[in-house]
């Protein structure tokens, strides 16, 4: 049962607008300015056509230091036969870019000429002597720049809708004008309203949200080309949105009204919409961002538009809906209204890392990181929350799962619209595998190297699977072999038993309790997670962290069912110290950096080995050569160490493998 | 034999440089500001990571609108056996984003609850009731967003050295930051010398040069990050050039000295930098691009700059030249002073359509126009000249040549280097053939229909050769065949026996005698072309007009040897008019619209059909339907019928072939 009964396809919705913006006579470029050709007019784009005004170069111009000749006068000049021209009739000094005497049409360079003097010595008055000798004919127009040779005028130098590069503005300079033409910048108001937003800074409690949609929809209104303002929060009050509405409207081409998050606001922005004009739209089958709603607004008068329309966008309040419904809705109308050429984005094929499953009623907007591991390319979808802005950040691709399909299994072969050049994708390690805070580091090191590093976390095990099917570089791994107690190297054998690896230590950590401040519980081991009062968190199945506690309550008998929170799974360190933080748990296993990054205490009780599994066949490659130039770097190993509970002795040692 | 003897492999003149710049500590980022988390942080460069300082949601918050409630409550609660839990202590009402109450684990959605008075019956009041009823239990901590799902304090959000983009800027405001450390932006001082130089904008006469290269280089550091500082231009005289080396320094961090095209001026560039500094390298072996000076200046006191050295570049005065300076050697320096990531340039491998010869002492930057042609990707070579910056506005790629090679024949494989989106190669029509000014227009309309036109002129039979080749998708042509006196069919069977092609008439036009204003020779038909006062200029074989002339003149009986300037040949009209324009020939044959561009008189004598020639492979591709719908469109029409001199009636007309 979906909560907006009333959305609507993803096409249907920019058709109706579409359509609206038609009957408004919006649907065109806004108008036109004409601005000093300078460097504020880059980026901007081209209103009406350059046509060369005049031609360049505008004369005849010697493209070489040297003498200006009738190329006539030079017939028969050789070496056995040199010919002397005299200066001022049969020859011209010129430096390159001089005009040509009229009666010239051709340039003989200076050093292949011989000064003389009256009496036809040699003259050290190399640019104006009495004469030149010449041991060599030159054909007409030799070292001459013909008029016109770049542009001639009247001819088209650059179409309108064209966006203005450095080049562009030399050639547009050098074919005679000195301003341009270009479209006028959309202007639009950003309308954050919501009673719990609080603005970027200010200090915040629980159930205050920090209002940052509207920064991102500024900065993506001035990437596309437009001009944002953003307006202060407005609290969730009808007539006080309105009012906003209405002022917005005098000044502005578009209207961005963000709704808090909540549904009540959300049905103000529908109302007050339906009041002012015409509520075309409320809810599309698009994900993240159903609660979108398109609207036109009636008004009586604008200082800068000549429609009596202006259009709004109801933008979702969570942050990654309120982003893709900028690419989708707002950025091809910028594009519009600029006379903008619209490029398809970049695509690439890739192979999914695991099943997408995605409701059949949507156009599903899937974040991917992308990666290339040997051949091929693989995608592997982020974490699908509307409220996970990390996710857009962390993602390099969108893969569009269309309404009507049910998503895709692991391992199908997906398009991926590229948010990253391809060059970067690249440039990028692709880890997966167990987490670990060194890897945050590591990231930051490789990325003043010139890598990427995207990791996956998704355990230990998984990890090792990822390498199996080539889907990693490496994979970081802290697993435990109950039975001999040594870390990785047997599980090696049984999970990449074709895989060639490469294990190579990056740091010993200590693995302990992380408990709340002052520990008001008084815990103190293993055993004490068995008592009634206490509620641990623990880390999924397969990852290293659940491995050693599953060894470590057997060895002590311990049964997990006895453990109050023993099914609570999280997948990360930081994600079990947050459950802590939070009150949700009163202790989970981990490591101790993971606890101080949460003002937690830690209770050290036992020491672990985390390795990387490098597959082999990388492991000699360019892209992980600044991996291993990060492990030997004395800078890392003392950041590293400055984290809480890690033994860097053995840092970058190769373990070896029987 | 080359004038700079002292040229230098580009590797070589990198390393240089790039020691001198280690030993003056200047080959690391320059300095880092913090600045507001607002719009204008768009596009700056991390130079510190952003660590989370909030964990985003800071708090429980409700996912959805509906009651909080303890998951224990609601154990055992389905359709047939209800549970109700008491409003205030059992469920509280929370909105999208409010916290959770300390005692709660999991939220309800409205619409999954029956809202209940103190007596037990449905009640109005659905967010505020005295109770709720449901029937479905639920699991601890559904429709929660825990504390930390985005982003958890301590955690690596962006590495140093990122480029900030609008979602960046989200996520940092969302994890508690309200400022941004960034590199402070290389401020590079431009300095154009040159006495032959003339601002944009002012009147010129013949030797003057419209002085646009500091423009160029000011929006390629404004692009690369950098602050641009435009100096006036400074006439050739050393003192005043030193002058302005030594104030520029104050306060930059980088000096471009561009010098006239003059090598006198270039002599002062290094003559000054010795002086005051040292000179590292004065030529390098690339092209276009020879007279590059590369060199550090001493100075006493910077206000920004901590090292008592700024660096300095010669940059050579033909732009083509100064814009790849700045690309080889600017650009990459800027990268490392705001230290980004330098991403490799995209690459795709393209066929070379003729061949291209490159002197082998030098790296050769060859700009090409590159397009797809069915499944091939393709490179034409575009004109070489260092004083052509219409060739880099034309370039989609560059293919670089390396020292020690000769060029490669037509047909070789080459890797280009994009300088557009692979997007817009894709969006490119790619013709080949005869010119005609019409094409511009038709560049024109095609662009406001999101195509790009860019057009090869190598005459109407070039054009033929090009489509047997598959290297067009259309060629305009207007072949007389002297036989029939028809235009372009019977060259089809000959040139184009295996590839099906569509006839689509463009325009008829008039050719004619193309002459100076006045007709001061009185030329009025192709017998006073024999005159021994009269030059002529000519188009170059192959092409539909040399045809037409060569047609006519044995029709009446003219010997070819007996025209003065027969020989001069031109490839297009416009550069026949030009010819005509700046008294290089009296008169050459052509169209009436080159003659008026050009303010020049026009001698009607013929009239011709001009048509498209198009391979039938693309004739009813999606690529190719806005071609059609120009041809079709009456505003296109109106436009061409405005030019001189051509018959738009059978525009749009297909012509039966055989």
């Amino acid at each position: 049962m979906s909560f907006y009964l009333h959305d609507i396809p993803l096409s249907a919705a920019q058709t109706r607008f579409e359509q609206a913006l038609q009957s408004a006579e919006l649907d065109h470029i806004l108008g036109s300015e004409t601005i000093p050709l300078d460097e504020n007019a880059l980026g901007r784009v081209l209103a009406e056509p350059v046509w060369a005004r005049l031609s360049s170069p505008h004369y005849h111009a010697s493209a070489m230091d040297g003498f200006a000749v009738r190329a006539r006068d030079t017939d028969g000049a050789s070496l056995t036969a040199p010919i002397s021209l005299q200066v001022g009739e049969q020859a011209q000094y010129v430096n390159t870019g001089d005009a040509l005497p009229a009666w010239a049409n051709a340039v003989i360079m200076i050093e292949q000429t011989e000064p003389l003097d009256a009496k036809g010595r040699l003259s050290a008055e190399v640019r104006a002597p009495h004469a030149i000798r010449i041991r060599a004919a030159v054909p007409p127009w030799k070292h001459v720049r013909a008029l016109g040779e770049d542009m001639v005028a009247g001819e088209l130098v650059l179409p309108t809708g064209h966006t203005l590069r450095p080049v562009d503005l030399g050639a547009i300079a050098g074919c005679g004008h000195d301003t341009v033409s270009v479209a006028r910048r959309p202007r639009v108001a950003i309308l954050p309203t919501g009673s719990e937003l609080k603005p970027i800074g200010a200090p915040v409690a629980a159930g205050d949200i920090i209002e940052y949609n509207a920064l991102v929809l500024a900065a993506q209104v001035r990437d596309w080309g437009g001009e944002p303002t953003r307006f202060p929060i407005t609290p969730d009050n009808r007539e006080a949105i309105r009012a906003r509405v209405l002022e917005a409207a005098q000044e502005h081409d578009l209207i961005l009204l963000n709704a808090g998050s909540s549904a009540g606001s959300e049905d103000f922005s529908a109302e007050i919409i339906r009041e002012l004009g015409d509520l075309l739209v409320h809810g599309v089958a698009v994900r993240p961002g159903h609660p979108v709603i398109l609207g036109l607004i009636s008004h009586q008068l604008s200082a800068i538009s000549l429609s009596p329309f202006v259009p709004i966008i109801g933008v979702p309040g969570y942050p990654v809906s309120a982003a893709m419904t900028g690419e989708i809705f707002v950025k091809p109308l910028l594009h519009r209204w600029l006379g903008k050429a619209i490029d398809q984005p970049q695509t690439i094929e890739a192979t999914l890392t695991r099943k997408l499953a995605s409701p059949s009623g949507d156009d599903d907007y899937v974040r991917v990181a992308v990666g290339r591991v040997g051949d091929r390319v693989l995608a592997a979808p982020l974490q699908r929350g509307a409220g996970v802005i990390s996710s857009l950040v962390r993602a390099d691709g969108i893969v569009i799962v269309p309404r009507g399909a049910q998503g895709h299994p692991a391992g199908a072969a997906v398009r991926v619209n590229l948010l990253r050049d391809s060059a970067e994708i690249d440039r990028t390690i692709f880890a997966v595998g167990s987490h670990d805070m060194t890897l945050d580091l590591l990231a930051q090191f490789l990325a003043q190297r010139n890598r990427r590093l995207t990791s996956a976390n998704v355990g230990s095990l998984g990890g090792l699977v990822a390498l199996r099917r080539g889907h990693a570089h490496f994979a970081g791994s802290h697993l435990l072999d109950p039975e001999t107690g040594t870390y990785n190297t047997s599980y090696l054998p049984r999970y990449l038993p074709d895989t060639p690896v490469q294990l190579v230590t990056l740091v010993g950590r200590q693995q302990g309790l992380i408990i709340r401040s002052n520990n008001p519980k008084r815990i103190m081991s293993l055993s004490d997670l068995v008592r009634p009062d206490v509620r641990f968190v623990n880390r999924q199945r397969g990852a290293g962290t659940r491995v050693l506690l599953d060894y470590e309550l057997e060895k002590d008998g311990i049964s997990a069912e006895t453990i109050s929170g023993y099914e609570q799974e999280e997948y990360t360190h930081l994600a079990v110290a947050a459950a802590v933080a939070s009150g949700r748990a009163d202790c989970g296993l981990g490591i101790a950096a993971a606890a101080q990054a949460l003002d937690l205490d830690f209770v050290p009780l036992f020491e672990e080995r985390y390795d990387l599994v490098i597959a082999a066949a990388y492991a000699h490659s360019d892209l992980l050569a600044p991996l291993f130039d990060v492990l030997a770097d004395a800078d890392f190993r003392h950041a590293v160490g400055q984290l809480p509970g890690y033994d860097v002795s053995a840092m970058g040692t190769v373990v070896p493998l029987s």
